[in-house]
Formats: C-alpha cells, sequence, structure tokens
C-alpha cells in the first residue's frame, strides 16, 4: 500500500474535524489562529539513512531535512524536538558527543533550538524530528495555476550522486566524492527564501522525494498537469562534469530525492521580482517549466519538445 | 548511562539558549509567549507494550500516556501527531482499521484532532507521539515548598496487575482479569483536573514510570525530601483484594508506573479547596505524605512511622 493510500483509507478522516490539519496532505501542519506550524517526520537506519558510521553527519541530514519542511512554505523553524531510538552502540559516549556537537552547529546555523525529546532503547536505530515554527500564513499544496511557471531552487542530483558514492555504486576521485557526499549529507537548504517566497509563489513543497515526485503531490488534488524542460534542470557544474565523463543521461539524476531544495509554481507576472530577489539573496532559482491543463498529460520534454520517459520518478513510501 | 546522566551531559547545554525549554528537565515544553505545549514521547515493542495483539489497546495506552504528560500540568491537549515505524504485518489492513478506529474514540473522549505523522517501514514497531495545547501558565516540576503536602489522583498499582496478569505471572478470574488489564490499557486519566488543578497545585507529574521515580523527578532539582505514609497510597478495592487473597505486600505494588494519575503537592492551606473540588468534580484526590528538608532523608512509612524499604521504585530509563 502506499502512503497516500493509507492515509487516505485510515487516517484523513481523523483530522477532517480539526480546522488545521489540511486533511493530512501536507508535509506541514498550519494552525492559521494560532500561527502555528508542526513538521514531524521519523528517519530510520537502512532506510533514511545507510547506517550510522557518521553520526555527525546523519544528524545533520535528518535535521535540515526535518526543518526544510517549514522553510519551502514560508516559516521559520524556531523550536525542535528528537526522539531517539538505539542501542548501546548507536548511542555511545563517543556518538553522543558527536550528535550533540552537530546538533550545536546546526542550531547555530539555523537558530533553532532543542526543545525535547525522547531516548529510548531499540536494537533498531531511528529519530523521530518534530519542528515547530510560527507564521502569520504559509504556502500551501495544491494552490498551483494554470499556466503558473514552475521554478526549483538550488541544484538539483548531487545529493543523489552522493547516496551512490556512498554505496560504492560510483568511483570518483576524493575531492568529488567529498563534494557529492557532503552536499548528500549537509544539503545546502534555502534559509534565506523564508521571507521572500511569500511575495511570489503560489504553492510549494520541498524536494525530499524526487524532483518529479514531489512535483506530482505538489499538484496532486488539483486538475493540472505539469512540462518540464530536461534542459533547464539546474545542475552543478560537477555533475556536468560527471554526467560528461561517464556519459550518463541526464534524465537518470534528476529525481530521486534528498535535494531538500524549494520547488513551487508562480505566475508568469512574477517573473521579475522572482529574478530580482534571486540576485538580492543570491539565492539559484531556475524556471524549469509550466503547469498546464490536465487534458494535457504530464511530460518531461528534451530540447526537440520529445517527450523522455522518467523510468525512476522518485521515491513513494510504501509497506 | 541513566537517561537523566544522558541528557545533562549531552543535550542539556543545547536548550540553555531557548528562553522556554525548562533546561530539559520535564516532560512538556513551555513557549510562554505563545502559549504553546508540547510534548514528544517514543513508545516501542517490547519496551513500552509487550506485543501489537491488541493494536486497539496499545493504541489508546499510548494516546492516553501522551496526552497526560500535559493533562497533569493543567495544559488541555489538543493536536496530536503520530509516527509510526512497523511492518506490513503490523501494519496490516485489518490493524490500520483498528487503530483507526480506536483513535478515533480517544479524539472523541479527550476532544484531540490527528494533525500529521509519519510512516515508516521498520521490522522493529514504534509510536512517537507528539501531543501540543494551549495554555497561559503551566505547573512547573520543582516548584514544591516545604512542608508541602503530597497527594496524588485516583488509584494506583491496578495496571501494574494488569502488566502481570498480560505476563502470565498471576492468574485471575476473568472479571479481575479484564478489570486489570482495561486498567493497563485504558488509565483513567484526569481530564477533569485541567482547569482545576492550578488553583491548588505548587508542582506536578503524571505518573508513568512509578509513584516514587516520578516523585523523585518531580522535585528532583530541590532541597527536598518526602515522607510518604504507605497505609494512605489510594489503591482500588479489587487490587485491595488481590493483595488480601494471595497474601502480597501493599509495599510492592504501588511503585511501578503506567498509573497515569496526576501526583502534585500543595500547600497546607489548600486541603479544603482540594476537598471541595475532589467532590464537585467527582475525582479522588488523596493525601499520602509530606514534602520535608532535605536534612532529613526520603522515606516511605508505615502506621507505626517505620521505614520500609522500597526494592523497586520504578522505572528508570537506562542506556
Amino acid at each position: 500500500m502506499h502512503e497516500f493510500e493509507l492515509i487516505k483509507n485510515y487516517f484523513q478522516k481523523l483530522s477532517k474535524k480539526s480546522p488545521s490539519a489540511l486533511n493530512l496532505n501536507d508535509d506541514v501542519f498550519f494552525d492559521k489562529k494560532n500561527k502555528l506550524a508542526v513538521s514531524v517526520d521519523t528517519y530510520t537506519e537502512g532506510n533514511h539513512f545507510i547506517d550510522f558510521k557518521r553520526p555527525d553527519l546523519v544528524i545533520k541530514k535528518i535535521i535540515r531535512s526535518s526543518i526544510s519542511d517549514l522553510i519551502c512554505k514560508g516559516i521559520k523553524p524556531k523550536y525542535y524536538f528528537i526522539s531517539g531510538s538505539g542501542n548501546k552502540k548507536s548511542f555511545s559516549k563517543l556518538n553522543l558527543s558527536k550528535i550533540s556537537k552537530s546538533l550545536n552547529q546546526e542550531q547555530n546555523k539555523y537558530k533553532i533550538f532543542l526543545s525535547g525529546g525522547d531516548t529510548v532503547f531499540s536494537n533498531k536505530l531511528s529519530f523521530t524530528i518534530t519542528s515547530i515554527g510560527f507564521a502569520d500564513n504559509i504556502i500551501y499544496r495544491n494552490k498551483a495555476k494554470l499556466y503558473d511557471d514552475v521554478y526549483v531552487s538550488g541544484n538539483i542530483g548531487d545529493s543523489y550522486l552522493g547516496l551512490l558514492v556512498l554505496k560504492n555504486k560510483i568511483k570518483l576521485n576524493s575531492r568529488l566524492k567529498k563534494y557529492f557526499t557532503n552536499q548528500y549529507f549537509m544539503p545546502n537548504i534555502q534559509l534565506k527564501l523564508i521571507d521572500q517566497i511569500k511575495k511570489f509563489a503560489n504553492t510549494s513543497i520541498d524536494i525530499s522525494d524526487g524532483l518529479i515526485a514531489d512535483l506530482v503531490k505538489m499538484i496532486n488534488n488539483q486538475k493540472l498537469s505539469y512540462k518540464i524542460f530536461l534542459k533547464d534542470i539546474p545542475i552543478s557544474s560537477n555533475l556536468k562534469k560527471i554526467l560528461a565523463l561517464k556519459k550518463l543521461s541526464k534524465i537518470n539524476y534528476i529525481s530521486n530525492g534528498d535535494d531538500y531544495q524549494v520547488l513551487f509554481t508562480a505566475s508568469k507576472n512574477k517573473m521579475r521580482i522572482i529574478r530580482k530577489i534571486a540576485t538580492n539573496c543570491r539565492v539559484k532559482l531556475t524556471k524549469i517549466g509550466t503547469i498546464q491543463s490536465h487534458v494535457k498529460k504530464s511530460s518531461i520534454v528534451d530540447v526537440e519538445n520529445r517527450q523522455i520517459t522518467l523510468k525512476n520518478k522518485g521515491y513513494f513510501h510504501k509497506f
């Protein structure tokens, strides 16, 4: 069963009575009256992270993944809670020191505060992070408008290459190895966009499961489809180099998730302000496609406007 | 390492910068400015619940355990988030239906709303519940005053007997078996106290780890000790019967945890109002001891004022 189905069949009705739960059809809960936004995510070893050989980096990744949910909607994260299940080995004194140090670094970088949590004994390592922020308003899902432009922040695909490196599925020199694995563990999330994104975005999501998977989620309740231009999807010069060198197809490296960049749509007339904000805030914002009527099929196209088949759209949680 | 030590050594400093985290020295986070209270707890199979043969009951237990943290401090829970890690068997359609039904019943009973969460695949079953409520003020830990009376709500020990029944360590007839296991799975938490408790309590905690273990936690940063009268600790008539019948000592059945009753201290001059509120709200509130100076050792005493040794003070989380 897909996670969507599971939520729809068993849990959506439970949130119906709540004025604020967005039908659970979002990564973020928002209570407008109390200006409260909450994101809850669980990360397990072997699933969301390969192993715990680098606790310092794993912790950074999951903290960024958690607050990214808020940031992509224009909410400043303020508090976080971390609940860890693990055994003596995972929570050895050395590992705890590393975890603590990483959390401290992330706190200083993102101005967030550890506010509570729990630690329980388990042979299966997992963490649940609850992030909380306050905002007068947020950007919702499923609010794209017909003919909107589709934008993405930063670069896509570096994190996936980092994962392949960590899994020994691709060999690189030590400089590039470090670059890509760092992108995997410490995605460059767009804190600078928080105060800006509400000025132009109609709808938004952060890319955790894959560019296309998350694009689908962003508009899944709307009678709309997308058209994405492969050539416009921004990738780093390092990734460009690797693709050329190893004769790999770009299409296979742009929707595998863990990017934690912001995907959003905006009306065409916002193009100027988006460019201006991108320059002023030094954030890369790239137009990669458009939103169209659902009578047209969603597609990714090449430079000759031919449809490209994407084998792996990204990660869909399954049971 | 005890959970206390772990928090103190590795995480307390991270919350120092936050104005609201109570140094992580509490089950509840409270942000006075935003009137926000948050409790995060993780429950694992084999640890917080024996198994998942009765998902309907396990779910009720963990929801009550979570909101109990807020209720004992005078905070009305409003939203809850549930993050479940489990495999296909744990999250079968039948189990999901049962989970959903139980959540719905708890929502109606306690007027709380499912507001989000996560589901991830794992062979180790666990749930993290985040409960959120709003309040102008809360009752803190470590605010007992010298010569305060110590009170407890409801009855103590039924839940532990229920656990012994479930573990086949004690045999009872089917009526009593049902009574005690129901007390274990569906503790009778004191929602009625929410609006009342701030009128009289100086400090409070909910009993999850054991009457004495939680009493120690409630005043652990204070130069105070306690004196508890064994005979005054309230137990149900059913438990009284069992103790007599099986010749068991009361002392071994009153600090084993999972009671989810409210433990609090109050100034002596609050006795009248406490009695009045207990009668009006139909809540059993029993005075079980007093708070004394730390120059006297904490003790539990019998009717002849002789100190009784308690072998098992309750549950201390260890790594």
